[in-house]
């Protein structure tokens, strides 16, 4: 190697922290406490563990975990054995774990006790797998006492690998770290995959953005699976700072957490945010530091920010993809905001904004591929290119090429670009709705639908939703003669796919049509969204 | 270009800079305040102005000016048109100036009309350069009038050069961005390279482990030609920080600086500081907010760290050279220190301490190349491989093979490793002293001496002094029947190199020899060096 390259990757960033740092605080969870010297011991022991099972560069391992320290853990010890983490959405349901379990060619898989509910119906097409390991975590709940055959107990696996420092695994900045699966415009979802250059980039940049230090104390409310945490699953252990982990965002445990465990930072949807709003409107409260809240999905609303301003809660909004390491754009607050009303604070903050220190480049182009002028008036799509853009999709060359077009990634959201240089999304690819944070492909649950023997068609769009940002509904015709509850079709949904993605009304009419006989969904989510200034909603 | 990949170069990060926080103070210089907006214009016009003098990648471009908004500028402009900043120390002599350009190959020449006086007895010798641009800074002092023939007025110039976005010159990451001269162990100063990638990740980690923000206000106490500021000469701007730049380190203007500006960083050697403490001593003052220094060159001592306590000033002390992009290392504060009284808390703070969180591997190698035991004594040579570690010596192939040996930078300097994994220096090579944070060769000033007509054989070696941390001083053998003062003979010195280099004290004796016949440099160092417990010096 030569003396002065090394490839560019979260790993060294964590011995680093484990070195110098020994018995600073890395992770919280419940009443344990871990120390990063024990915490840098158990990833690598994990490092060595997948080893020994044939673990190495670009092999995958998925993780179906909630956000505890293992799941923390994973993101360092997977990568150090040269493996690429598949941290999967632990709401998806059995068929869908599948799916991502067969399409990453994952062989080893990592499972909470407590999400084997999900996995066992499903467990007989996970055919790929070569090794399950179950994690038993006392905080899942009750034991039903079901293990998947063949599997093996993750602590008392990780108790056998060695703890010594394994030999180097990454040679090259450019190899695979993680997958991330993303329902994208085309259904089924697709495997986004990220670089230890990327990663780290995105990790350091995160620290810089959110003033990360070892003093840090992070609290893990957005989801570990969600794009890496933004990559704050590197960043945060990189920085030696604390991670306070959770298995449920639940108001009242944040807010004690944060109090207890004296939390600078944390991130999520708006959603997240909201549920502290509403808790302190029954029962005041006030943090005595300010806390640092990361917020994108969805543009925070003036209510949400005077709510987390009373809470002493500063929010940043961010905008930015699976495809782009999670947050691409920040919305730098300028000094002289600070000087407006609230609502037209709010109005500067609910941009998406500009690019973060790393992202590279972002534009509004237009259809020519031309940068459409800044007068927050011309619609274009919002593109970007830069070290944080993803490697491509995994084993879909095509999907790739399509998204790189012209030498820009296409994110698919429609915006206007402000005299200021801010980016502003007013709309979104018609077949992508994000429901709490989280992405659902309209095209893979108008599949779901049209798979029901009695729906002759259907489709399905997005309503704004207070909660939530937007929600799916859907539009069904049923075949002639047939007769079906909303609740049953919602029923048949839910069995099917992650209960986020199932609609939450239904409408039964006949579809609306092109002369050439295409439905006019743009037609029903208008309806949907009468009175409303932009297509996409704030919480 | 890759859609996902871009190369890493701190020039992106002005741009952005500029574009997000256009009317944000990017430099402070006396009365004038200059915008993000306008500093940015001024780099892109340097760039341009260069590329029209034929300027293009890997081409030098010297700098000889003190810390002003200037320099500063040249730091991205030169780039900017894909050449390399040679930024030459202000205080060397004319002959030492001539040295560097030729050495350098420098074909364009930025000087301040102040150090013309400097330029002129040698300006014969500097045959390569084509073009020289005085900068008339009215605050360069009196004028008497002489400019280089052929020369030009940098402002008109720069006027006459376009505004326009030069095209993209940096296309591959490792290009040279900067040559930075230092005095090795060979006499004649070295050229070290570096990289765009590497002054990137140096100055986001810069950022990082100093807390800089788009909030935050440097100070420029450390010269920019020194190791380019740190890398501060790129972190700063990329942060959307305001620099405050100042002619000269004056403790009464450095003091109100801070106040009247809100200065929030500043980095210097001890000396800075110390002179911080002694104005303090006859006119106490202390800073309302807390004010961040780190400092490098020597330990800080307690005395040091308790004068800057009572000012309100946070010292962080940093190790590292020029080959290093600056500090490679941190003395990383654990929190139990802050509970220990104030000499067992300096003498922690006084070891070198841990790498910075992208300076790589630090390892103290003993002469087999193993790693020593971390028993804090057993000694060793400190060797740094990483990202930060110098492209190699300009023109100098064999040295850099020679420094890169066996896969590690050799720095040159012993120390010892603690069981807690910090380094302390014991020791460095024996022919290099510091002083003032500024490298001598002891070689260097030998050979001078030497070319004494009445001078036999002369060595230098440092010894400890309280301001500088160490000063050179000579021992002298006259020629049989010569006479010569010591006052004669610094004069000689001062007239052929630049004053910090020439001995302090000159020592009439015949010189110590070993039976092979050579000079027993190490006996008159540790005569110098008597009752101390390293050979190396605390301010």
């Amino acid at each position: 190697m030569p003396v002065n390259q090394i490839p560019l990757s979260p790993l060294p960033l964590l011995a680093r922290a484990a070195r110098i740092f020994p018995e600073r605080t890395a992770t919280i969870y419940g009443e344990q406490r871990q120390t990063f010297r024990r915490f840098h011991e158990r990833v690598r022991r994990l490092g060595n563990g997948l080893r020994a099972l044939g673990i190495g560069p670009e092999d995958r391992v998925a993780a179906l975990v909630p956000n505890t320290p293992t799941l923390l853990e994973a993101h360092f010890g997977i990568p150090m054995a040269g493996g690429v983490i598949v941290a999967i959405n632990t709401r998806l349901g059995g068929g869908e774990v599948a799916y991502i379990l067969e399409h990453s060619g994952s062989s080893v898989l990592l499972v909470d006790r407590g999400l084997l509910g999900t996995l066992r119906p499903a467990f007989a097409q996970m055919r790929g797998l070569r090794h399950v390991l179950v994690i038993d975590d006392p905080a899942a709940g009750p034991d039903d006492g079901w293990r998947p055959p063949g599997s093996a107990d993750y602590e008392t696996w990780l108790a056998g690998a060695s703890a010594e420092e394994p030999p180097e695994a990454v040679r090259d900045e450019l190899q695979t770290i993680a997958i991330n699966y993303t329902s994208g415009t085309t259904g089924k979802p697709k495997g986004v995959m990220y670089s230890h250059r990327g990663a780290c980039l995105n990790a350091l940049s995160d620290g810089l953005q959110h003033g990360l230090s070892a003093q840090s104390v992070y609290l893990w409310t957005l989801p570990m699976f969600h794009c890496n945490g933004w990559c704050f699953t590197w960043a945060v252990p990189a920085m030696a700072a604390t991670s306070v982990c959770l298995r449920q965002v639940e108001p009242n445990r944040v807010r004690d957490l944060i109090v207890r465990e004296r939390v600078t930072h944390f991130c999520g949807a708006p959603v997240v945010l909201q549920m502290l709003a509403q808790l302190a409107e029954s029962q005041p409260f006030r943090f005595d530091s300010p806390v640092r809240a990361a917020t994108g999905g969805a543009p925070p609303s003036p209510t949400l920010l005077a709510g987390m301003s009373k809470l002493n809660v500063e929010v940043t909004h961010l905008y930015g993809l699976t495809e782009t390491y999670g947050p691409c754009t920040i919305c730098e607050v300028q000094d002289d905001w600070l000087k407006l009303p609230l609502d037209r604070y709010a109005e500067r903050v609910s941009r998406q904004g500009v690019p973060h220190y790393l992202a590279g480049e972002i534009a509004v182009l237009d259809s020519a591929g031309a940068p459409v002028p800044a007068d927050a008036a011309a619609m274009g799509e919002i593109c970007i290119r830069g070290n944080t853009v993803m490697k491509g999709y995994h084993g879909d060359a095509a999907a790739t090429e399509k998204a790189f077009a012209g030498g820009w990634f296409h994110t698919g959201d429609l915006g206007v670009l402000h005299p200021d240089g801010y980016i502003e999304l007013r709309d979104r690819s018609k077949d992508i709705i994000i429901s709490g944070g989280e992405n659902i492909s309209t095209i893979e649950v108008e599949n779901t639908l049209a798979a029901h023997p009695d729906i002759l068609e259907a489709a399905v769009v997005s309503r704004p939703d207070p909660k939530w940002g937007e929600v799916p509904v859907a539009f069904v015709a049923l075949k002639p003669g047939r007769a079906l509850t909303a609740e049953a079709i919602i029923a048949f949904c839910r069995e099917r796919l992650a209960h986020f993605k199932c609609p939450q009304t239904v409408h039964f009419e006949s579809l609306p049509r092109t002369s050439t006989g295409k439905v006019q969904k743009f037609a029903l989510r208008e309806r949907m969204w009468q009175g409303q200034a932009k297509r996409i909603q704030g919480a």
